[in-house]
Parts: C-alpha cells; structure tokens; sequence
C-alpha cells in the first residue's frame, strides 16, 4: 500500500537536486555535551543558500526566524520586503543531519538502540534522547531559515517511520515529497524510532539518507564531516593518506581509484583497515557505495570550506579540480 | 485506504482514558510574546502526572529530560533509579496544546490561516509559526518529561496531517496510536499545514481534539483554559454566570441545564450570545458539543486548580461535586 502511494507521489515529485548529510561532529562540538558548533553551523547554512540559489536571487537575506532567541528578542520582520527574495524552489535540497552531541548521551546512557521498552531506563532514555535531538533539529531549522531558506523540521518519528531489526521497514517519504512540492527544503534528524521486533531502536542520519536517496534518486548526494573526506587510517594519524575518488561497482563492491595505490594486495588491505579503525568511516564508506550504486554522485567533504561549496554547487558532476579537496564515490559500468 | 488503515490498528489498540487540551492562554503568557506560564506549567504537568498515574506510583519523581536547560547543565539520570517508578501506560493520554503567544504574531502577521504560499510572505510566515509552535512544543514536552511522563513530541504537519478549505482532509492517527501502544504520551499541537485547495492553513489545536476524539474514542475530554469555564458572556464582565452543565442531544443542538435559567428564550439568547461575544468560547462550545454528540463527556475548566485535578481524575464521570466549577458538556439521550 505504501509503494502505491509512492508511484502515484513519484510521478508529480519535483526533481531533487541533493540531500545533504550535516555530519553531527561538523555542527556541534563533539567534546561538550548538547552545544551547537555555532560558527560552522551558519557558514553551512550560508554555503546551502548559495547552492540552492544558484546565483539568481539578491544579496539581502530574509530571516525566515520571527522567533525569540534565548534571551533575545524577536526579529519583526517587515512585510513589504518579502517580494520576490525567498530562496526559490528550483533547487530541491533535503536536509539530514546526525546528532553529534546532542541525544548520544541520553541513547548511549540507556541502551535505546538495543531496544526493550518494558524496561524503564529504555524507555525513559527514548524520550530523553528524543528530547536531545529535537532541540538540535530545531535548532538547526531556525539557522537556516535566518539565512532564507524555507525549512521544515520533520522527524522520522512522527514522519511514522520505523524500524524491524534495526532496518527500515516503514519509510513513507509522501510527506516529504508534499513539503518539497511546495517549496520547502524538509530537515530530518536521527531519531529514536519504534522497532517491530525490538520494540525501539536509533535510526541514523546515515540509514536515512540512504534510503531518500533510493526513494528520491537525487543528482547527488554530499556528505558534510569534520575532516577532508575519507583516509586510509584515522585522520589523525601523521601518515593517513586522503581518498580522491573510490570507484563502485555494479555487484556494490568499491575501490579506491585515486590516488593510485600500489598493488591490489595493498588495496585491499586499505579496505579492510577502513573498516576496522577509522571508527564510522567504514560504514560511511558502505552507505555511500550502496547510493552510488544507483548512480547518484557521493561527495564527502569538510563542513564550511571552500571544498564543501563547490561540492554543494553540483560542479563536481563534471568535473573535480585538481585543488578541489575531498572522497568521491561514484558507480563505474 | 486510510480508513482501513484504522480499522486495523483499531483492533489492537489500547483503550485511552482522556485527551487533554492545555489552552494557549493557560500555558503562556498572552500578552508576552513566547513567554510561558512556567508556574501553571509545572502545575499543570504535575496534575497530569497523578492523573495518568492513579496513585499507583511512588512520590519519587524521576525526570526524563536529561537535556540542558537555558544557560543550565544536564541532568545526569543515576541509571540504577528506574526500576518501575515511571508514569505507566495503565492511564493512556494525549495531551494537544495551543499556541498562545506562540505562534500568532508569525501567523497573523503573514496571513498563514488564508493559505497562498506563491506569496514569498505567506511562505516566510508558514516557516516561522512552524518555528514558533515547535519551540513551544518542545518546551511542553521537556516539562512533560520533568514530572516523568514519557512524554513525545508529534507536530501534525510530520505525522502527514493536511486540510481542505480548512477541514481536515487526512489526518492518519495510526502513528500516535502505535506511539500510546508503546506507553508514549504523544504531544499535539495547533500548527500550520497544507491545505489542498489554499496550499497551507492553520489547523487549530481544538480541531485535532475533536477529530482525534471522534477517532480514538475516550472516556473523557479535558480542555484546560484560564478561565473557571463558559459563562453567558465575556467572563469579564460583572454579572457574567457560569454555565455549569450543557447537556447536548442527538442532532448537535446544545442548552445549558444549570443554572437552571429563566425561559427557554432566554436560554436561546445566551446560546447566540455566547456565539457572537464570548471570543473563542462558541467555537469551544461547538467543538465540545461535537465530541459530547459521541458519548464523549467534556470538562472545561480553568488549569492549575483543585477543579482542573478534579476533572483530570475522571472523577465527574459518577458524580460532579456541589463546589466543583468548570463546565460539564455532555450526551443526553
């Protein structure tokens, strides 16, 4: 019943340009609990203006936030200069973003992504973390629309989406299709969902992009983090080598095909070492390989640089400048 | 199909004792733009807190927000405490709020309510009284979840809710249904939708009351005001009478009962008076008298008093006490 809905829905759906994954470490600060990475959160928004724009609007950004801030008053917006300025719907973007540390805490606390709702630290942590990762939703809607662009914060929750082994099982996008339709740019969190088979579990930022983009087939996908892009070992390492572009195949396999790196044995090796130490990387990598597989550009890049701008634009469908800094995933015949 | 979709869950879903309304005026400060009423808040949720839990728990209250508060710290739970102190799901309820001082100002600025999202103003305005009421949905579900009600936060506009010239087109509740199921409180509130004939509207938080009620059937209905209950005219007024019972028949027709009042045109003219001055009370009054037409017993009475725990309790179902004062709307055959 629900892919009735979405054939009917696909065919009236507007074209999507990108969803863009807000990395939790890009927009918050990993090492204090619930705080927002405020300067690299409106740089972000600034850059998804820009890119959703394309140039054609004017300078003078509309605050779309009427709302008090803490302690703050609110901005009276005055009427007559809403003409035509409102970031257009021509560009289609759809916003995720993880949690960083915003709900980690209250999930980790109580065992929420193991499930078991009958216990009550489970179930009072689902409602903490769901406490947790609302405000930064919020929080992140009202940052962009202080830069302009018409957000709508829609939780996978109350969106009705659920798990069944910690797989998706009930996605319904039709909502977010309609908020699309009608010029919104939808903005979607790891949640804490209902899990048929564990009673709850986390959905991820991640699992939720994957799953839009199979539903939504956008031209493509980025991916803002805290580093470059992906490496062959942790960042931090003094020897870690950046991966320019990892090529995936029709069968889902992928492998790195710049920089060119000696030998097969030692490709692989680098696979097997992505995903035993570079701690969440691996999995990116595996989401990011299974959309590309269907053709949609994966662009994984640092947050609120020149990088992530040019990878926002879509310019990289055609061509990747040599100074351009990043991993990108995309499917090889 | 949606329908059926009911009928399903129908079958399988646990029967809820009572939707309760936290008026926009009781929670906020009307003449403040979003400022709450903290004080009656935190009364509120604790009277909401005895009345889903029927004695049957410890005074221990233990909170479910662990998040930061304003310029606050987090709450660190100590894990070992929740055991079978919490709220339990034996008393199921849904609590819709309105927007007060949320939420208006965006709206009525912009013209929301008209619907034109062509209009970059109406558009601009759609996104801030989103903006607004999500804040102050959070904020009710965060006290909520102070008091240890598990409480979680359901916006219409994400659980797919949309309108047609106004009325409700769809309005799915199979997610809050799943959400009781799990022993989750679902939080409500007024918000602005899409309507399929004027692109957006306003969707009251008294319309979702009457609809979720004639879906899910309660035993009682609770609307919490700042006010004692519906007089004859403007409770401001000198000589203003509380009306305490209105009994509704068959055909939707309504007529105060007590106080007994002189004639029966007299008692019509307080029925049109009530329409024309009251502000806000004749669309109460009609939206009760549609619930009450049901077999559904509603209270309205003024929030944060011995009255408004009174009529939480469930208690006036037997017997109204002689000093109880609020209003009884309810089915006469």
């Amino acid at each position: 019943m629900e892919s009735e809905l979405n054939r009917e829905e696909a065919a009236t759906v507007k074209p999507i340009r990108c969803i863009v994954k807000l990395g939790g470490a890009a927009i918050t600060c990993k090492n204090e609990l619930e705080k927002i990475n405020e300067e690299d959160l409106v740089t972000v928004c600034s850059q998804l203006r820009l890119a959703m724009m394309s140039g054609s609007l004017s300078d003078e950004v509309l605050s779309l936030d009427w709302s008090k801030r803490h302690g703050g008053s609110v901005t009276v917006p005055v009427v007559e200069d809403f003409t035509d300025q409102l970031v257009s719907g021509s560009n289609n973007f759809v916003v995720v973003h993880g949690a960083g540390s915003f709900g980690h805490f209250q999930a980790s606390k109580s065992g929420v992504h193991k499930g078991g709702l009958n216990q009550p630290l489970v179930k009072a942590g689902f409602v903490a973390t769901r406490i947790s990762v609302t405000s930064l939703n919020l929080e992140i809607v009202r940052a962009l629309a202080r830069e302009g662009i018409p957000s709508i914060g829609m939780s996978p929750f109350s969106c009705g989406w659920s798990t069944c082994k910690r797989k998706i099982d009930s996605a319904d996008v039709t909502m977010i299709t309609k908020a699309i339709n009608s010029g919104f740019v939808p903005v979607l969190h790891g949640d804490a969902v209902l899990d048929s088979s564990l009673d709850c579990t986390i959905l991820s930022g991640d699992v939720i992009i994957s799953h839009l983009a199979a539903q939504m087939k956008p031209e493509f996908v980025v991916f803002l983090t805290d580093v470059l892009g992906v490496y062959d070992r942790p960042p931090s390492e003094p020897d870690a080598v950046l991966l320019r572009e990892i090529a995936v195949r029709e069968d889902g396999s992928w492998s790195v095909t710049t920089p060119v790196l000696q030998g097969t044995s030692k490709e692989v090796e680098i696979t097997v070492a992505a995903h035993d130490t570079t701690g969440g990387m691996a999995t990116k990598i595996s989401e990011a390989a299974m959309i590309a597989r269907q053709g949609v550009d994966v662009y994984i890049v640092k947050a609120a640089t020149s990088h992530s701008i040019t990878a926002l634009s879509g310019r990289l469908k055609d061509d990747i400048p040599e100074d351009w800094l990043g991993t990108v995933i995309r499917f090889v015949r």
